[in-house]
């Protein structure tokens, strides 16, 4: 008899219905002879009316009554899952962060997962409970409440599942697992039967969306096995995240992910003086400004650079500000340029690392189609092209083609956050 | 400096302005000098939302998971006050009864408060904030989730106020006081200055629903001076519960109550023998049952009698079940009389008790004007009388003129239960 984990996000729980489903679908792991662990985001938009109320009494309001609003979300969702599991037939128990003792760091709005107890828990697994855990949320060694932020609820299963040395931690979405390409772009793509740690974090950071980067690092960090599968088709395995260790193959390109969500920022004229690369990206940091690709070149006029780098939409306005403020410092005669005509497309394999040729075939292929590349980034099971918005399409089709993704024997990614998984 | 605990009902937090309100109110209190504690209930309708939910999941949802359920609403309400108070300028911090130790018994659905920890509270105090704590909810020694019934929020407010030796507990609501009857009944009425914690139980006990008879009880027991105040005439000062040795002066009849709620049921042919009463009365008990008026009466026949009492008509049916039962057990030849053609009327006063005369003219009053008394029952500050239902408005008005009660110099109650106070 061993432990599984699932977390059902807020599409899955959206009603009492689609809750019974999942009432089915825990009970259906216990009477497999498991001890079954499920951890649940808030209902379908709990969090993004929670969110409008909030907004409507303050338009800042404080992160720590943010977070003691945001939690009431998960134990609604809990509470009713307990109801639905004892109207089967089942032994329930729900438990919210403060019960079973998902201590946090004190960061309201994003607090990482220092430790979870795991007393209450098995106490309750031993009496045959299924047992109901709000995702999302935690609380520091002092008793406040806290959010774990965007993908907090995928992270909140796996920290679980470590606390609890777990067989298997599920993650049941709207997608069916992970694909060499986003279906919609590629529809020859076939679903990927594992994939690495480490090919699933590339390729969630470069745009796919199944999993937040957050729970999979973790998930490596603890070797937890996960799995993510469809809440839709029960019967269906998924795909397995695992360490690339334990893969059985793997390939050198497993999948592709294009982002649209990036616009890119340059700076002209940068002082080429040291110190003014860290003044500009620790400016950024201390303004909770993400930075993904980042590029210095010769400037065109002697003694200066050109700094360009991308973030997401949502900091657009931020950015800008920051790099106003900063302008004076690095030249007076430095310009900003705002560029929102960019996608980046990026392709992932833990194979990379030892064939040097990959990159070149992927520029060359590119090059073939007439796309144009504005920027390049590499890591070691990585490589990510900046082109023009509009080409993404065609980009992710060339290197499919290009890299054998699109038959069987290929490996995959991609989708967009499902509708429910807002955070 | 003193310490104030307000309290506010869901329809004082209805949506973001009136929440804005409550703000202003709690901020007016410590600008006068005060240190505040909010208590509020939650928002609205909320409640009846989530019973709905959980009866869409379930048709018997556990009374722990409701508790878990239920007890989001309130957290949702203190989370958006000290934004508001935030937003207005002033310094709040939110908690919920985990963070604050509400401790009650393990009991779900209507538990009692064992004890409250001020600790937390006073350290926010003293830093200046207003602490906005969560009604209606508490936690067992061992973290579970419980609520405390109907009237909750009154009773944390008071048993807050009792903890912390506040000041005052400033209960705000849809009235503006305690009156000497119905104002829709009797509009001459007048609203009380004073009330005396025992008048006020017997009061609420008779259909005054202005407070729930548990918060006022536990103000008697912890000397907690109460004030009833309207949430929307915040300069009026309403009508203050307290002892009746610290009362100014008091009446022989202070005020008048109507309830229209509950049936009588008669048990005709009950064998006269010892235990037969507490057999009936006792199984009742143990359905959570609560019987007001009993009459046990010779019957028609000798060697039994009639025994004849009053149930809300909630348990109506209930009730008629466990009669049946027991009908075997009492005589075979006895029949059930359901009544619900009644209405109890009632007396309330602590000057009663040395005025022989009071009951007497209650009857003679009520027959003076062809009004028929079915029950009559009597306790040290109180005297009801149980008459055919369509008869109680006649019956208030003529005791209103029979004990001064419609003009200035009279004492005062009644109101029905405000429409966002459902618990």
């Amino acid at each position: 008899m061993g432990i599984i984990v699932q977390k059902f996000g807020g599409t899955s729980v959206a009603d009492p219905q689609k809750i019974h489903n999942v009432a089915k679908a825990a009970l259906k792991e216990q009477n497999n002879g498991n001890q079954v662990v499920v951890v649940v985001s808030a209902m379908g938009h709990t969090t993004d009316y929670l969110v409008s109320l909030a907004k409507e009494v303050t338009e800042s309001p404080s992160p720590r009554e943010m977070d003691m609003l945001l939690s009431t979300g998960e134990q609604v969702s809990i509470a009713l899952l307990s109801m639905a599991i004892q109207a089967e037939g089942g032994k329930a128990i729900s438990m919210n962060a403060t019960q079973v003792g998902i201590i946090t760091e004190s960061v309201h709005g994003m607090a990482r997962i220092l430790d979870v107890k795991t007393e209450k828990i098995i106490k309750n697994l031993k009496k045959g409970k299924i047992v109901v855990i709000a995702g999302f949320q935690g609380i520091t060694p002092d008793g406040e409440i806290t959010t774990l932020g965007r993908g907090g609820s995928d992270t909140s299963a796996v920290a679980i599942a470590a606390a609890l040395n777990a067989d298997r931690c599920d993650i049941y979405t709207d997608v069916d697992g992970i694909y060499t390409a986003d279906p919609r772009i590629v529809p020859t793509v076939q679903k990927l039967e594992q994939i690495s740690y480490e090919e699933m974090l590339e390729l969630a950071r470069v745009g796919a969306n199944v999993l937040h980067p957050r729970s999979v690092e973790t998930a490596k960090q603890c070797n937890v096995l996960m799995r993510v599968r469809s809440s839709f088709k029960l019967e269906d395995k998924g795909t397995l995240i695992l360490g690339v260790d334990d893969m059985e193959i793997y390939k050198p390109v497993a999948g592709t992910a294009a982002d649209t969500s990036q616009v890119r920022i340059v700076l002209t004229h940068v002082k080429d003086a040291p110190g003014n690369a860290a003044l500009l990206f620790g400016k950024l940091a201390e303004n909770n400004i993400s930075v993904d690709m980042i590029i210095q070149s010769f400037g065109r006029t002697s003694g200066s650079n050109d700094i360009a780098f991308t973030v997401s939409k949502d900091d657009k306005a931020q950015t800008i500000k920051v790099c106003e403020s900063l302008l004076p410092e690095l030249d007076k005669s430095g310009e900003i340029y705002v560029d929102e005509d960019i996608a980046k497309v990026s392709i992932v394999g833990a194979g990379m690392v030892d064939r040097p040729g990959i990159a070149a075939s992927m520029f060359r292929a590119l090059a073939n189609v007439g796309i144009n590349i504005k920027m390049i980034s590499t890591s070691e099971i990585k490589i990510s092209c900046l082109v023009n918005k509009g080409n993404e399409k065609l980009a992710i089709k060339t290197l499919c083609k290009e890299f054998n993704l699109d038959c069987e024997e290929a490996a995959v990614v991609n989708g967009d956050l499902p509708p429910g998984e807002t955070k």
